[in-house]
């Protein structure tokens, strides 16, 4: 086998080299199968086995109250956007967003284009670009708000809220740069949402953690089915053709987190991983300039900083390349270096990289 | 390599075993990059490389008009059932929907859904349980609707369009279980949408191909972003994250494609396919009892009868599999035996489940 990149691209990001082989050795013959899982009816014994072992590892490894539904959707993050608005936003509701972000902010106007003046921000950091989240005695939560909507991760600007806003309101978050990168206590959360593409799997996958009284609130008798999150929840994601092979990858990447001691061990080396980065960004804060303004809110799943000159940023990203490293270049609207690194990405391959950015700064600083 | 089942199931359905090896092949390392291709940006030089040939593939097979645009959405045909009418079907627009089937049933709901008394059906033979399609003389076309929708092939039913209905309305066609069978004139079509899973790949993607006027009329500028057909359009699939892998795995799949001739050489199979099948059944009339009442209508994609007996359906499936042919039992509201002879089902496939099927009523008949 060929030598593996060290990948910190921010999604569609890398994934356990084992259970890619995993995936490799099987591709022509499933469990004896004489077919590649993909081939599998989504009706067929087979499949079932491995869709609903990828159920079951969502709810043991994040410790899942028994009042929560798992659902395998598509769409994406985006498509979560408008379906949550749809589904739960009918009639008088009203609910909160907290703008944190880019994302944060698009799943903030779609929510407005369906309910309009129903849904309000809560708060947002907007005038400051987003470089820190609100603090405690920013968030104004309207009382009669049904839901309060927040980012757990920031993936564009590189903030992660390490204890969720503190409101007596039920959650919805989009987890989707960091759901799992830690164990966490759910039971605030009406729904959780999240792309499986950056923590846990390849594209194509939405993971969805719906509360029962959340299902019980879609009354959306006249949206199209596939809007609807009481059907997927009723038919288990079996009303339409799910995306079988992204649930058969999700669930390697699962039982592979499962066998290095869950997310207990996962949050041991997200913290390591963190330390020996932002390490290094504070012992050369003059040369690797974060973009984030409150170390509270550093995330430890996307670091984003800039070098003193664009010269500087094309420079490091090239030269990251030449040893390995790709996806490195900042979001288009924020510039500079973004190291995305998710649950995927090891402690070795972040020494690696802090060993470049030492060199780096001793050449260029 | 162990030996590959013979798949004959509806869908997810079996691919060129080719295509999957090249997957298998490359599954950590893709074209010299050191990463799955599923561990790739979807905004890298590498992974576009592959969006860009998958689109181009669709187009050259089908030879598509320079006025239709193809796109790689997710959700399956049941999120295509809800976008149609909600882009399309605004103001007081009109439109006619064929039900000949199952799916084609699920459309036409769907669009009432959202249009009510501007939808109606301008023909129906559930009253024949599907079991022919409609013929010229029976459609009765409004001449205020925008479009007539219809399901090219019932994969429930086992019909086929061979010739499409005649009317001087654009058509919107869900050709999930035939697309590219066959090289085809489409530019009658506003829309054609398909899941990928029975013809050309996984499941998970959704091909979409739509005339420019078609695009134009979507004005639906409150809908969520992910359901408007333009912004798709206009951002060539990368609006947001798409299903990566499955768009891969749709390209090896037409790459194989092209290499053994193109759709002429797929038609030629598929004809040669129905032959044998057919011929076995029509030898065979009163144990092979086909389920479509007029020989034209007769899908060369899904193929339905029934034995005499319950029992002898069972043991007509369970035969089968002991002789390494899965996938056999009849759709729950059909019973009997649907044999699904997708294009990756090749003639030597067909020509065992005959000898199979003489060996079966030689014992039984």
């Amino acid at each position: 086998m060929s030598k593996r990149s060290i990948n910190f691209y921010a999604g569609p990001a890398g994934l356990p080299t084992e259970a890619l082989k995993r995936a490799q050795d099987e591709l022509l013959d499933f469990a004896g199968t004489g077919m590649s899982v993909m081939e599998l009816s989504h009706r067929s014994k087979d499949y079932d086995a491995v869709h609903e072992e990828a159920i079951a590892l969502v709810k043991e490894l994040i410790g899942i109250p028994a009042n929560f539904k798992v659902m395998f959707l598509q769409g994406g993050a985006h498509l979560a956007f408008g379906m949550i608005p749809l589904n739960l936003l009918r009639k008088d509701r009203k609910a909160d967003y907290i703008t944190t972000g880019n994302w944060a902010e698009k799943a903030y106007k779609e929510a407005k284009l369906i309910a309009g003046d129903r849904v309000r921000e809560a708060a947002s950091t907007k005038a400051e670009k987003f470089a820190r989240l609100p603090k405690a005695s920013e968030l104004q939560i309207d009382p009669d708000a049904s839901f309060v909507h927040f980012t757990s991760n920031n993936t564009v600007e590189g903030t992660q809220w390490h204890e969720f806003p503190k409101t007596d309101k039920p959650y919805i978050c989009d987890m989707s740069s960091d759901i799992m990168w830690r164990p966490m206590d759910i039971s605030q959360f009406g729904l959780i949402y999240a792309g499986a593409q950056k923590n846990i799997g390849p594209s194509g996958v939405t993971l969805i953690i719906m509360r029962d009284d959340f299902l019980e609130m879609c009354e959306a008798q006249d949206l199209p089915s596939y809007l609807r999150y009481k059907i997927h929840a009723d038919k288990n994601s079996l009303y339409n053709t799910p995306p079988t092979f992204g649930i058969y990858l999700l669930r390697n990447v699962l039982a592979y987190n499962k066998s290095i001691g869950g997310l207990q061990a996962i949050e041991a080396n997200n913290r390591k991983k963190g330390e020996l980065l932002y390490g290094c960004i504070d012992k050369h804060a003059d040369f690797y300039r974060p973009f984030v303004t409150e170390k509270a809110d550093r995330s430890l799943m996307n670091v984003d900083f800039h070098l003193p000159t664009d010269e500087l940023n094309d420079a490091f990203v090239k030269g990251a390349k030449a040893n390995g490293m790709v996806g490195l270049k900042g979001y288009r609207d924020i510039g500079g270096i973004r190291v995305s690194t998710y649950n995927a990405v090891t402690v070795d391959n972040v020494k690696t990289l802090v060993e470049f950015m030492e060199e780096f700064v001793n050449k260029n600083g």
